[in-house]
C-alpha cells in the first residue's frame, strides 16, 4: 500500500515540534517527511527517525509535492494554503480557527466524528485546543442522557499560545523572583503569577473569540446545532495543558458512578478519579500524554440532574498534534488522501 | 466614648499581618492593641502607629483583658478561645470555619448581613475567602431578579493556605526555572505551574468542604437556605487574590448592562469591565485592596436568564482581616461589645 507525502508546515513552533515526536511515537506511515517554517528557521536541521531534515520556506508549491500537509503557523498561512490543496491533490489538516467553522470543511475529532472526514474536499481542521476534551467528554455521557446545557469555565496554559508564551511566563516568573521589572509583549498584562480571563479577541456579546469557538465548535462536532454552552476562557501561568471545570446538565439523572463508568470506556479518556486517594488530573501529571484526563465527577449541587467534573489534556497534543496525526491515520485507513 | 481594647489572635501570620495593615489605614478606634502568635513568634517586636508591640503567648487569660479579638491562628486555636469569650466579655471575631455554620454565631459580611451582629453571643464568624466576594454580587443583583442557581469555579491564591505556601509557591517556581529537583509540603503535589482541583478535605459526595463552605455559607449570609450553589474549587499558582467565574441563574432576564448598574451601585464593589480596552480585573491588579471586583459581565449563552461574570477579590482583605475588622467597627458602631 502506497504511503503518503507529508509536509508539517511550521514545524519548529510549539505544537509542530510535538508533532513530530507523535508522528514518531504513532510509527505513522509516510513516504517522505518535509518540513517549512518561517524565515529565521529555514535551513534549519532536525532528526526525525534517524535522518536529518532541512527546515524549507513555506510556499504553496509544496503542496504539490505533498499528499497530507498539517499546517500549525499562522491564520495566514492558513488562510493562504488550504483554499489550493485541492487542486495540488494534497489534504491539508489545519490548526488555525480560520476554517473551522466552514460548512465546507469538516471539523473532526476521530473518536466522536471519524466519519464526517470522508467529506473533505481538500481541508480538515482539528478544534480548538479548549474544544476537544470537552467534545469527547460530552460524546462520552450523551448516549446515557441527552444534554440540557454545558457550563465550562477554563484554566488555559500558555503553550497555547506558542513557544513565545512559553518563554514569556518562565521570563516574568524570573524576574519577578529576583524583584527586576517585568516584560510583557505575549499578553496585554503579566501572566506570571497572575490570571487573565481573556483568550483572543472580544466580540460583541462581551463573550472572546475562545469562548465562542467552545460553543460553536462544541456544536459543529457533536452535530448538536443548538447545544447551549456557555465558556469562561482563562489564562493561567501554566505551561502545558488545559484544564476544565465543567457543570454539565442532562435531561435525565445521571450518576457519578454510571459517568465514570461511560467515561472510562470511551477512547482515549482516562479517568482519574480517587479523593480519598488525592487523585485527580493535574496539568503536570498530564503533559506529555495524548490521552483526555477526568476527575472530580460528582452530582452536580445545583443543576437539576446535572453533573460537575474536571478536565485535564495536554493542548498540544491531544488538542493539537495528536488530534491531527489521528485524522491523518483516518485519511489512511479510508483511503482518502 | 470608650475605645476597645483590641488583640490580635495570630499576628505574625499571612492574615494577622494585614489585619495590622488594615486596622492602621482604617484608623480603627482602639485603646490598646496587643498582639498573639505560636510559639517561635513570641518576644518579637511589630511596629504599630510608632509604637513597638510585643507579640505574646496565645492564652485563655487574654481575652479577658480585650474587648474584641480577632482570631485567625488555626481551627485549634478557635475552638478552644471562641467559647470561652462571653465570660470574659470579650467578642471573638473569627476566621476559622469551626463555628461559621452554628446556629448561634453570626457569619457576617457587614455590605449583606450587618444586622446579624446585634445577636451575637461573644462569637461572630467571617466567611471563607472565597464565599465572600461571591456573596456580595449575588447580593447586589438579588434585589432585580430572584436568583435560580449559582455556578462557581475558583482560581484560589496560595495565600488562602498561608504565610508557608507564599513561600513553597516562590521556592518551587525557583526550582523549577533551575531545573532543581521540586519539595512539596504545603498541598499533595507541586502547585508551581501547576493547578489543584483540591482545596481543603473531601467529603462524602465528592465536594471538597471549601466547595461545600461555598454553599452552606452563601446560604447562610443571604438567609436563602435553599439557593442552589454549584462550586469547584481550585488552587492556582498565584500569590494573592482568589478569583472566581460566575454563572447565575435569575427568575426573569437581568441585562448586563443593569448588572453593572447594580454592582457599581453596591457598597465595596468596583466594576472593572470594558473588553475593548482590555480592562478587566486580574489578581495583580487586586492584590492589596479592600474591595471586590468584577469584569466579563454577559448574558449567559447556556442560562435561561442567566449572567456570566468573574470576580477577582484579595482573600487576606475583603476576604479575611478587612471583612473582619469592618465587623468590629460595626460593634463599635452598635455599641455591641
Amino acid at each position: 500500500m502506497a504511503e503518503p507525502r507529508v509536509t508539517i508546515i511550521g514545524a519548529t513552533g510549539a505544537v509542530g515540534k510535538v508533532a513530530l515526536e507523535v508522528l514518531e511515537q504513532r510509527n505513522f506511515p509516510m513516504s517522505s517527511l518535509r518540513l517549512t517554517a518561517s524565515e529565521r528557521s529555514i535551513g534549519k536541521k532536525i532528526d526525525f527517525r534517524g535522518q536529518s531534515i532541512t527546515v524549507e520556506a513555506t510556499t504553496e508549491n509544496i503542496l504539490s509535492e505533498s499528499d497530507i500537509a498539517f499546517i500549525s503557523a499562522n491564520d495566514d498561512i492558513s488562510r493562504q494554503l488550504a483554499p489550493p490543496a485541492k487542486e495540488h491533490n494534497c489534504v491539508v489538516i489545519d490548526d488555525s480557527g480560520v476554517w473551522r467553522m466552514d460548512p465546507e470543511v469538516p471539523l473532526v475529532v476521530p473518536e466522536i466524528n471519524a466519519t464526517d472526514i470522508v467529506n473533505h474536499k481538500g481541508v480538515i481542521s482539528i478544534p480548538n485546543c479548549s474544544t476537544t476534551p470537552l467534545a469527547m467528554v460530552l460524546d462520552a455521557l450523551r448516549p446515557e442522557a441527552k444534554i440540557v446545557s454545558v457550563i465550562v469555565s477554563t484554566y488555559q496554559s500558555v503553550s497555547g499560545t506558542g513557544a513565545a508564551a512559553v518563554a514569556e511566563l518562565s521570563q516574568q516568573a524570573k524576574s519577578v523572583l529576583n524583584n527586576d521589572p517585568i516584560e510583557v509583549e505575549q499578553y496585554p498584562y503579566q501572566i506570571a503569577f497572575n490570571l487573565l480571563p481573556h483568550i483572543g479577541s472580544f466580540n460583541q456579546n462581551s463573550y472572546t473569540s475562545e469562548e465562542t469557538k467552545m460553543l460553536n465548535e462544541t456544536r459543529k462536532i457533536l452535530h448538536s446545532p443548538t447545544l447551549p454552552v456557555s465558556a469562561t476562557c482563562v489564562r493561567v501561568p501554566v505551561n502545558i495543558c488545559h484544564s476544565e471545570s465543567v457543570n454539565i446538565q442532562f435531561e435525565k439523572a445521571i450518576t457519578a458512578e454510571r459517568a465514570r463508568q461511560l467515561l472510562s470506556n470511551y477512547e482515549g479518556v482516562i479517568v482519574v478519579d480517587d479523593p480519598t486517594e488525592n487523585k485527580y488530573p493535574t496539568p503536570i501529571d498530564c503533559a506529555g500524554r495524548d490521552e483526555v484526563f477526568v476527575g472530580r465527577i460528582r452530582q452536580d449541587t445545583a443543576l437539576e440532574n446535572g453533573l460537575s467534573l474536571w478536565i485535564v489534556s495536554d493542548n498540544l497534543r491531544k488538542g493539537a498534534a495528536t488530534n491531527a496525526i489521528q485524522i491523518a491515520e483516518e485519511l489512511v485507513k479510508l483511503n482518502a488522501w
